[in-house]
């Protein structure tokens, strides 16, 4: 490769090296807690775009990264006819590339769009589709079975699913952006964008608290159930255990577009919306009180008689108490992509929810969230996607490792 | 109002306060200086979005503001047979809520979405359409006269002009998204979205150096060209000094959705791209010499007698030099939309040019490009839009106050 001329913001010096604390505390950061602040505290403003996170790892770095300012997901088909040899390529070259960026690095024939960015907490992960291991000849994981229909969905299949689906996180749109235009640049002939969609959030320790709860556009502030790696069964819930060899240690991702009928959730009160949700708007406490990380009490009776977390509560129908336990780590990023021409915003939730099987997880929570939650009146799933997310990548590896060496 | 309970994340305390230094950095910062950087220099990470752009003041704040990290664009237009007096309400709703929202407080009714967020270097600039004019039976300024067709136009009225038009830029994008909710709300009966669009950079001084500019989708460092506040003419340039009183140091805003034909660029050698252009990619020096700002030397000759700088290349087409010192201020945000059903990247620039006269600037200028600008052939120019911007508000006054009262 020939890379491009001296960066003339960023240095290799300005990234931050790639510690082990540096990683416990990205898993921390992930569901809310404060550790990454001892590592990043004392950094400065213009130091954010050097943040790096590792690529290689037990586990592919999206899963467990902090929230990041910006994700963005793509879903990519395979070209027909393409043979698993072509499919290595692919994966040795968006590995090679996956680990220059993420590091800050230009890759061969780089346009140069992100060239002085830093690595700005750069994740890309990378996940096959059912439809992906049939083109190959190989076995599909039965936790790859298609996710069942459900009440109010409004799915479009040119923006479902997919062969390979790739999520990029960073802080940086440019260089979210940059990543996205590298894998495709290098995919040509072998594979082409199906459908792609950008998300947003704050940027954890820049525009909110760091290791704060991101709000959606809803208002509320999603993501507080989230299991913490040091919860009991944390691994057990988030990744995969049993199946075939080449996904222990990885992780099975649901992706939905989930519409939010924002005008229509701006007529309630706060207060009603508090009770649709189950949670207060501006601390994010359930309303069984507490304060946001407060267990719900799901029994607790107001003076009245009635429930504190009311029957149609989101929180009580999205609940591991109510749901045999079923537990999923959901990332979210917001999206606002202008106006539908019946003068509606065409906004809400890119939702990401990861889990060792989808059917013990996301498919038997919505199963119940589509019959019982209030909320889901002002929600509509547009797009879906599932994916095996194979697990990380050791330094001399490539993505997809495992999978290509047992066809 | 009832101001929701208290933000968890950021206080009053944690903005900064809108000081004259920071007035004067701002507008250094705008055209790439480093003057920001001493008032900016010494906060941390989190203080990012403590970042205060004051709303008050000569010039609406969106044409002088630093590059932000979010530029987003809406069009409204009126409900039909609205009356002065209502509209006059609307605009002092949007200059009472501009203010707090700029401060980092909530709205009347605020809907929490960026609770905590603080104000994020928001800016939000306000534009009257002549459709808008006709409609108040108002005279409409000769500036205003129809953009005229350029050869490779390919626009969408609907996402074309309207009766007012609203830039919202932040460094977070919840901030913008609030912004544009609690606009659009208030706004009921009175008018509505006509159509909306979102455009990202790097943030100042977070991810990038402060000061740098920025880079669009090309990869090429994109607004070196622009004229600076301490220039000769530069206030002639930008803002009205002529035309109707109630447009005095005010500013006509031309928009333009450019979509880049990444894809076909991509095929290009950086060396041609650069020839395209007529700077370096990496430094973004013009190619007859020196580094960003120097100024070109459209004279210059390579040793085998060709121009340094070609007869066909962008920077030469654009110059001043080239269309009898035509001058704009140019503001841009990158989009990235998704992929086309022809899998092409539904990606560009979201143009944004601030000017005293659109036919002695943008209009003559494109004119030149449009025929001779080698760059044109990657480009599409998908809508366009074209704004009166009343100059600043007085803390007492609001926002298109003099034309309310011409009327």
């Amino acid at each position: 490769m020939t890379p491009p001329n001296t960066p003339r913001r960023f240095t290799r010096r300005g990234v931050l090296a790639a510690t082990t604390a540096a990683g416990i505390a990205a898993v921390a950061g992930a569901v809310g807690g404060d550790a990454a602040a001892s590592v990043l505290g004392g950094e400065r403003a213009r130091e954010v775009g050097g943040r790096r996170i590792p690529f290689d790892g037990a586990h592919q770095a999206g899963i467990l990264a902090p929230p990041a300012a910006h994700g963005w997901f793509a879903a990519f088909d395979v070209a027909s006819g393409v043979t698993p040899r072509q499919l290595e390529t692919l994966l040795r070259t968006w590995t090679r590339d996956a680990r220059l960026m993420t590091s800050g690095e230009p890759v061969a024939g780089d346009d140069a769009m992100a060239l002085g960015h830093g690595p700005s907490s750069l994740t890309i992960t990378v996940g096959f589709g059912a439809s992906l291991l049939r083109k190959l000849g190989s076995a599909v994981p039965a936790e790859l079975a298609p996710i069942p229909s459900f009440p109010r969905d409004h799915l479009d299949e040119l923006r479902s699913n997919g062969d390979i689906g790739v999520l990029i996180t960073a802080d940086d749109a440019v260089v979210a952006a940059h990543a996205l235009r590298a894998l495709s640049r290098t995919a040509r002939g072998t594979a082409a964008v199906r459908w792609q969609m950008s998300g947003f959030n704050a940027t954890d320790g820049v525009t909110v608290e760091r290791g704060a709860t991101p709000r959606n556009l809803m208002g509320q502030i999603d993501g507080t159930g989230n299991p913490r790696p040091g919860d009991p069964e944390f691994e057990a819930h988030v990744f995969a255990g049993a199946g075939p060899a080449w996904m222990r240690g990885g992780s099975y991702l649901v992706f939905r577009r989930i519409r939010m009928l924002l005008d229509s959730w701006d007529t309630l009160s706060r207060e009603r919306q508090e009770q649709v949700i189950g949670r207060r708007k501006d601390t994010g406490a359930p309303l069984s009180g507490g304060t946001e990380f407060t267990p719900l009490d799901l029994a607790k009776q107001m003076p009245d008689g009635g429930l504190a977390i009311g029957p149609g509560a989101h929180v009580r129908q999205a609940s591991p108490a109510s749901n045999t336990g079923a537990t999923i780590l959901r990332k979210g990023f917001s999206y606002f992509d202008g106006y539908r021409a019946d003068g509606t915003p065409d906004a809400g939730l890119l939702f990401l929810a990861f889990q060792r099987d989808p059917r013990d997880g996301f498919t038997r929570i919505q199963q119940r969230l589509a019959m019982a939650d209030e909320l889901s009146r002002f929600l509509v799933h547009e797009s879906s996607g599932l994916f095996a997310v194979p697990p990380g990548i050791d330094p001399h590896g490539y993505l997809g490792q495992g999978l290509l060496e047992a066809l």
